[in-house]
């Protein structure tokens, strides 16, 4: 059995990151892991160093009982983080010895067990239909019989403020059945997540007093408060901290992983995870929106892509003077960076300081630079939005400057077919004519959709002309569509994110046609490939 | 001049929610706002009883002088706040008299205004480029030159913690020039974000005991605790609370309005706002996030559209017991609702409690509920998702019970075709072929783009045989990208909402043609209609 305890933390088990995007985060609303996602996301939380990784619920969930099957046939090795199965306890009646449930649980070989457990008396008496004395033996039981079998236990005590608050005497009772029985923490739970700091950091105080046990905690997000309730929770002396990342769970969601360790880490001092693992709380945050398939929030704190953009032209101009004294920390920290938004309300300072953020000298002219403010100005009072598209806005301010050369091709026109088949096969064809080279060429390919058949012809037409046409890659594409005009009519704005293997860029295209916004963005994003290589050459 | 103070509030002048969604809040990115936008933003925040409505900045962005003005000559009336403009102290060594933007304050029209004015000796000397004395004098003088001209006033300490622990002897002579010159609540602002709320609390009782003046608290999200932070400060008696819609706001954003008044009310039993309109708050948030022209945010705590959404199968059984256990408060409460969500973690249980939902009586038909089980299953391992999409799982589930009549039409074929003519315009033609009411039907339209031009076809073949087809019409139209696939051959989601001016309903399309996914979602669309239709007939 591997270990049971965080390996290279620099507070060792005396603080618990422990995380639970597995288990609890995949209650998220739209979130359903593969076993290779889950496999992927524990590994990517490893290598933050999390002390703890809660993996799923074997035996309840098929999927959680082959990820642990997987990790313990050696798919997952972890460098800081113990492997954790969460279960219930014995079912009321039965011998902890001849439950299912439990019996999955070691058979997933997990070293580390959460044991979820009632502890408000309505619970126990009304979803339970059992007796508190029984609730108390169910925990023992199970905890005292897995500890025995060398697992290291602790306890989620579910709904604890809520009962507390209804029955402080029962739900202690159950917590002290937990710690006798040999759980090494008992964690309250806010399951609900109706808590606010203030008096829930005063229960932690008074829970530890009354039991001597080492506590935990696990907030749920529904009054807005899950970070600041476990920040809140930890002054009150919690040495354990259940999160995921993200925020993901069940409703309103739970504590942030992220903000939470940001908090910990730079607002309290506890270096709760190793030192060079700050840094890649941006990138990880990230990979795991990826594996989720849920776009990032960009306004998350500390990694969020907008978490260090200042919009304001106020701000701007200062900004350009002192840059700490408008972040709350330096964003490097977390590996994520500052940017400044150009907008209407930025103006000039701003375009000013993005050029500076993209190399061009903008100072000695003014001129462009006030024609760049008008152009954006007004292509943004279309629907167009530079703020996550650098390079379309490269590309805007570089022509004002008259420094783009001509650009590596012409369109003619394009025609896209597509085709519902009365034997139900669908066939989208699409045929541009381009100038390149000199040439008009001609080029038709089919795709799986219209952007994707026009995206084929154009790569088809152009790739005997300009040499680095395969290695430019769409990383992602997204579509948004801008509601001031609702239905099918409505306009479109497409993000398209290319690659050439070493470098990322983003550039935007809008218009009431999807595929024609589509068509802008890829022409940005070779147009903007082709200056690079120019520029280059 | 019209009301300086709150009206009709349970609370009076006591406690003010003070709103400035219209200012902070447009700093946002992504967000524009049109004069008009405005105008509808604050009629919607007066309409949940908010007592302040800061409009913006007149004098500084041409569109806020422009909703003063339209706002004074009579197309802004408000029920319950008070109208603030928003600006800067005079600059230093002027005479407030002829300060521009001081003046552009009072011509704005505006009973009250807020005076932004910094409160940290570093950003005083090296942004204002001045010292403690001139900006004591700069605070002061503003102040008791709009105090003088009949104006309320409000001073915004800006960077306040940040500058409290730093040097809080300048920090506290600024509020203190502000509270001697006239002004009616000094706000402290943690600009930067960076606070976390026990220690916010705590300053917030220093600095009331040390200066007896009237506090606000305005925070930023960038530790994630603006919410906390927020509620931290009135606990310890801070009686202004600045909020923004949503959290809108620069950065990680704003605390947001909606889960402050939330837990005002429903936590610290603080009535805020009128009775009401606590039932109001989840209406308004989404009405505000559709003029801001940002998705609302599913998993906001309170108003979000999962806020009170259950996933677990293991919660969903416990729940049709006793709802009112797995819920911080009734939902209702805040006009929101519970829903059930249909996934594979979720079940049989799930299915059941949302056939219940829907009024299917599925408790004799274990089958039909089995078979429904293993068809969303798979559907959703190829991308769909129900857990919008209501109306298509209805379809789903009563065709399981053999309840659906035919169809109300079958397609043969489409074709779609799209032209970027060679100068330059661009045409989109749809052709569909269908048999409906017993006859084949071909029809022809065009559109704006490929799905507009299908959607077009399809009713005008449709229109002589179902009567009831021009009363359908697409409220709204959603694109998400499935990133299992990146580029532009990943698969496409599509979620069409669509009203007959009395129901709104969801379906959904998966496809990796996104035309073909719309059209799945758009027949889907019809047919719920149709089954409503004749359910009544």
């Amino acid at each position: 059995m591997s270990r049971t305890a965080p390996a290279g933390t620099p507070l060792g088990d005396g603080f618990h990151v422990f995380d639970t995007t597995l288990r609890d985060g995949a209650q998220r609303e739209g979130i359903t892991y593969s076993v290779t996602d889950k496999l992927a996301v524990a590994r990517l939380l490893d290598g933050i160093g999390v002390g703890f990784i809660e993996g799923g619920w074997p035996g309840a969930l098929p999927k959680d009982t082959e990820f642990f099957a997987r990790a313990a046939a050696g798919e997952l090795e972890l460098k800081h983080a113990a492997l954790v199965a969460f279960g219930s306890t014995r079912k009321a009646g039965v011998n902890v010895e001849d439950d299912q449930q439990v019996r999955a649980l070691l058979d997933s070989k997990a070293p580390v067990v959460t044991l979820v457990a009632k502890s408000d008396r309505r619970h126990i008496e009304r979803a339970l239909r059992t007796d508190v004395d029984e609730n108390c033996a169910m925990v023992a039981d199970t905890v005292r019989y897995l500890v025995a079998q060398g697992r290291r236990v602790f306890v989620d005590a579910e709904h604890f403020f809520d009962g507390y608050a209804y029955d402080p005497e029962c739900s202690l009772r159950v917590l002290q059945a937990a710690g006798e029985a040999g759980a090494d923490v008992v964690v309250l739970c806010d399951t609900n997540g109706g808590q606010l700091p203030v008096q829930l950091g005063q229960t932690v105080t008074e829970v530890m007093a009354r039991t001597g046990l080492r506590v935990g905690i696990h907030c749920q997000d529904d009054t807005s408060c899950a970070v600041a309730n476990t920040i809140a929770a930890v002054q009150a002396g919690a040495t354990h901290v259940q999160c995921t990342a993200n925020g993901y769970g069940e409703r309103a969601g739970n504590a942030d992983l992220f903000a939470v360790i940001g908090n910990l880490v730079t607002k309290l001092g506890m270096p709760v995870v190793p030192a060079d693992s700050v840094a890649e709380l941006t990138r990880v945050s990230h990979a795991l929106a990826e594996i989720a398939n849920i776009a990032p929030d960009t306004h998350q704190a500390y990694v969020g892509a907008s978490a260090f953009a200042h919009k304001a032209g106020l701000h701007a101009s200062a900004i350009k003077v002192d840059p700490d004294l408008y972040n709350h920390i330096d964003p490097v920290t977390v590996g994520n960076g500052m940017r400044v938004l150009v907008t209407e309300m930025a103006g000039r300072a701003s375009l000013e300081l993005k050029g500076r953020e993209l190399g061009l000298d903008l100072a000695g002219r003014p001129d462009a630079v006030g024609n760049a403010v008008q152009k954006v100005k007004d292509l943004e009072a279309r629907g167009w939005s530079f703020e996550a598209a650098d390079a379309s806005l490269e590309l805007l301010l570089r022509n004002e400057l008259s420094e783009l050369d001509e650009p590596p091709f012409t369109l003619e026109s394009y025609r896209v077919l597509l085709d519902h088949r009365q034997d139900g096969a669908i066939v989208s064809e699409a045929t541009v004519k381009v100038h390149v080279g000199g040439e008009r060429v001609i080029a038709t390919a089919e795709g799986n959709g219209p952007v994707h058949a026009l995206d084929a012809a154009l790569r088809q037409a152009l790739r005997p002309h300009l040499s680095w046409m395969d290695s430019v890659e769409l990383a992602d594409y997204k579509v948004r569509i801008l509601t001031d005009h609702p239905g099918t009519d409505a306009i479109t704005r497409v993000l398209v994110e290319s690659t050439d293997g070493e470098h990322e860029w983003t550039t935007v295209g809008v218009h009431n046609n999807i595929v024609e916004a589509s068509w802008l963005a890829l022409c940005d994003a070779l147009a903007h490939k082709a200056m690079r290589v120019r520029a280059l050459a």
